[in-house]
């Protein structure tokens, strides 16, 4: 069986990337497994521990860390966040895609440790439709807007280090899960996941 | 408008490439533009100029050389062979993909001018089913069979140099095009190919 791709996809807030997942992975289940993040802090009444995160203590997480056993974990408010590798390879073994919807800096530390994950950015169109999904019911103040703005386009300088970049128009989810598709096919067919293809040409080769 | 790729294709005869190219053109002709080589060899009742082959002088074509006029050439039984660029840039230029269909020492040779070609080669699924398909209807004789086999086997051995391997399994050809589809589109979606979309953000950053 091919083993499965590490599917890693950022955006900015307002690039609309849940929903686009939501859409690439609608009716192919079986193809994908999403990654489910491990974390430290207190569930609330709406998680679902294995399904919003995997909950555990300090002292678990750290076991997790000092045995190499993170993709990538950061510390926020007292609370660590972290992606464990253990599932993920276990999903891509079996064939499946794993996606891992993650920020610029957790992004760039999974792909050190796993180079051949694919690297997926989705924005939406221009900086201006960006600022108006940020505005959002146009509740909040100038202030709050720009300090939101600023925390995205900081997300957005990092999208040289993606591999592939997909825009999100308004209304067109369905369109960037399609082309997230295509890449994840095109990237199955590179020569270099393939080179095994080469050796069955010389078996036969040796038997002229 | 944003500018068309260049798509390098290769496979050893029996790899089927014509007929996946005609799957892959099908219905999207506005979107594909054939490359047609150049020849000095003599028109033959079957060739339309500027369809099968562009027929040129000796003359014309070294002129062409010299003034670094064609992507690659080559020179077979005293006629020379090759790809014009002015024709690939304008189609490049005006949007089109433009498939060069090729032998690997060509493909590369073109790599090195286009750096941004796509190559592509086409494969059957195994060496098996390369040697049925060179023996075609049974009627030449093992010593031509191999000789086949080497010469397509030398085509396969250059495979390390291609950027995506599809293959075309019998009966399968609709399937490799809509591969090589995938390809193209997500080609289209590579971060280098898209970075004049960070400047927008950044433009809209400097409003703030």
């Amino acid at each position: 069986m091919n083993k499965g791709l590490l599917v890693i996809i950022s955006g900015p807030a307002g690039s609309g990337k849940g929903t686009v997942i939501a859409e690439l992975t609608k009716g192919r289940e079986n193809e994908f497994r999403y990654s489910v993040s491990a974390t430290t802090r207190k569930p609330r009444p709406t998680d679902v521990d294995g399904v919003t995160y995997r909950f555990m203590t300090r002292e678990q997480f750290e076991v997790l860390i000092a045995d190499g056993e993170m993709l990538e974990y950061a510390e926020y408010v007292d609370n660590y966040y972290g992606t464990p590798a253990r599932p993920v390879y276990e999903a891509l073994n079996d064939g499946k895609n794993v996606i891992l919807e993650i920020e610029t800096i957790g992004a760039l530390k999974v792909k050190q440790k796993v180079p051949d994950a694919v690297m997926i950015m989705i924005l939406p169109p221009d900086g201006k439709t960006l600022e108006a999904r940020l505005r959002g019911r146009g509740t909040e103040s100038d202030e709050v807007i720009i300090k939101r703005m600023r925390t995205a386009i900081g997300e957005v300088a990092k999208l040289d280090k993606y591999d592939y970049i997909v825009i999100n128009d308004d209304g067109c989810a369905a369109k960037a899960a399609e082309d997230i598709y295509s890449i994840l096919r095109a990237e199955k067919l590179k020569t270099g996941r393939n080179l095994h293809i080469r050796d069955d040409y010389f078996a036969s080769e040796k038997k002229n």
